[in-house]
């Protein structure tokens, strides 16, 4: 099933994607406020209570809405740096033992089809494909074995990082939160339909042309690794988010460096999770300052 | 004015601390939801409002009700490193020109009274003494001249420190984000109250021994340059915690390391900001796991 959160005729909501269009499961009575409220209820094998009510729900044309990050408001979305084999190669670095975790607050993310902000302040503005793991089930101390059945579904993310603020001292945090500097989407699709997610290929296309590719079993700690270590620390819940890392062929190792600029569209697709698209746009001056 | 998050009889809510008790001021018809939705409305000069309506709020004994951190959902919370230069030097690094920042997520706060906890995952657990800056005037792009006037006002932070986690990769979040790992209180100061920071004394005592001491004006990069730095990556929004940095004094650099164990208690003192105090217990084996 593919979950989407959504705004229509200025009205968020969520629900779900069909051959047809969109079913607004949200606009029923009843629903569940948000997509990430929901997920408890959506975890399989309740899939099925979900199914029966979509005929009943609004059928929206998906080219009618605006769509938001697939979950708009997560109480955690941690970004791991690192995590392929070969961007570790790119990087120079050596293989980290543990996973190197990092925050995007949720501002700093936009949906699908909406722009990807440059910001005046630094126009070394860098693309990450990745897969992004979204928890639907509670957890603390989640061992690895168990780790999956925490998971409620996959979608895309572009980790989109300003380079130089990323590297002003050793926490890349600043050149990872820049307003609208990064997306996640189209919509999520839950772990049943996902299958076997290490076989599944990335790519991520800069104006068509192909910038990074990989299978994602060339993840160095894969989904279940991090939930165990994440969960660890503090309770996992359901929303949350966890972005994997991305692979070879960021704009900053080429020579010279590709940087996104004004006009640019960057796309990140996974195989059986849908196709992530962002055009670029500089920021606007003078836009709410203080 | 002393803004204050708390739970009485199982019941959320928020005031303002008198000498005679908390006013409650949430119990009120009509009142914000909490102290962050109540922050924009409480900005100078419109504090009058409020104190014109404490008389007529329920008065609760301090004694009576569990604080919560003044702000127990932010939208972010920024931490700093390295930001006193007596810290810096304990560490052995060089002063940043940028401010290091990484995140903590709400849930691994706690408010004054309440229990930090050692996690079973390690025992190196450490206090670190803190000025937190919370923001009442929305704002991007804010420049240091304007900065304070985006300030609500001031409390007590401890950032809590698991430092072997803290040191598994460079970047910082796993050992500042274990649940309930760090405090922020025991109140709100406003900005007013609180006067001119600089000039106030910092102390973290462990069981009564002074571990830290610093005034305040030993900041390498006060309130106003993060806010300035902070706002030119994204929007500052009512109720947004900046935690300045701690000084010298923690455990990790004692010989031999001074790690808190159950029965402890960490007390971090402001001047005129009021006494943060918590005891530390054990991590419940078996507790809420996945």
């Amino acid at each position: 099933m593919k979950l989407v959160s959504f705004v229509s005729r200025g009205r968020a909501s969520w629900g779900v994607v069909t051959p047809e269009g969109i079913r607004d499961v949200g606009a029923m009575p009843g629903a569940a406020p948000s997509l990430k409220a929901a997920l408890p209820d959506l975890s399989a094998p309740d899939l099925s209570t979900i199914a029966a009510a979509l005929d009943a729900a609004p059928l929206l044309p998906l080219a009618s809405v605006s769509l938001l990050p697939p979950i708009p408001d997560p109480a955690k979305i941690l970004c791991v740096g690192l995590n392929y084999k070969s961007h570790i190669a790119e990087t120079g670095r050596e293989a980290p033992r543990y996973p190197m975790l990092f925050p995007r607050y949720p501002d700093s993310l936009v949906g699908s089809g909406a722009a990807l902000v440059r910001p005046s302040a630094s126009h070394n503005f860098d693309f990450e494909g990745e897969l992004a793991v979204v928890i639907g089930k509670a957890g603390r101390h989640i061992a690895v074995a168990d780790a999956l059945g925490h998971v409620a579904g996959y979608a895309c993310f572009n980790d989109g990082s300003i380079r130089d603020w990323q590297r002003h001292t050793t926490q890349f945090l600043p050149g990872k939160n820049f307003a609208h500097s990064g997306s996640f989407g189209p919509w999520l699709v839950t772990a049943d339909e996902a299958g076997d997610i290490g076989a599944l290929h990335l790519e991520t296309r800069l104006n068509g042309e192909v910038m990074q590719r990989a299978r994602l079993d060339d993840l160095l700690l894969p989904a279940a690794e991090l939930i165990a270590y994440i969960s660890t620390m503090a309770p996992l819940q359901p929303g949350d988010v966890i972005a994997t890392g991305t692979t070879g062929g960021v704009g900053l190792f080429r020579d010279p460096p590709v940087w996104m600029k004004p006009g640019d569209t960057i796309t990140v697709e996974i195989e059986r999770l849908g196709t992530l698209v962002n055009t670029i746009v500089d920021e606007e001056p003078g836009v709410a300052r203080g």
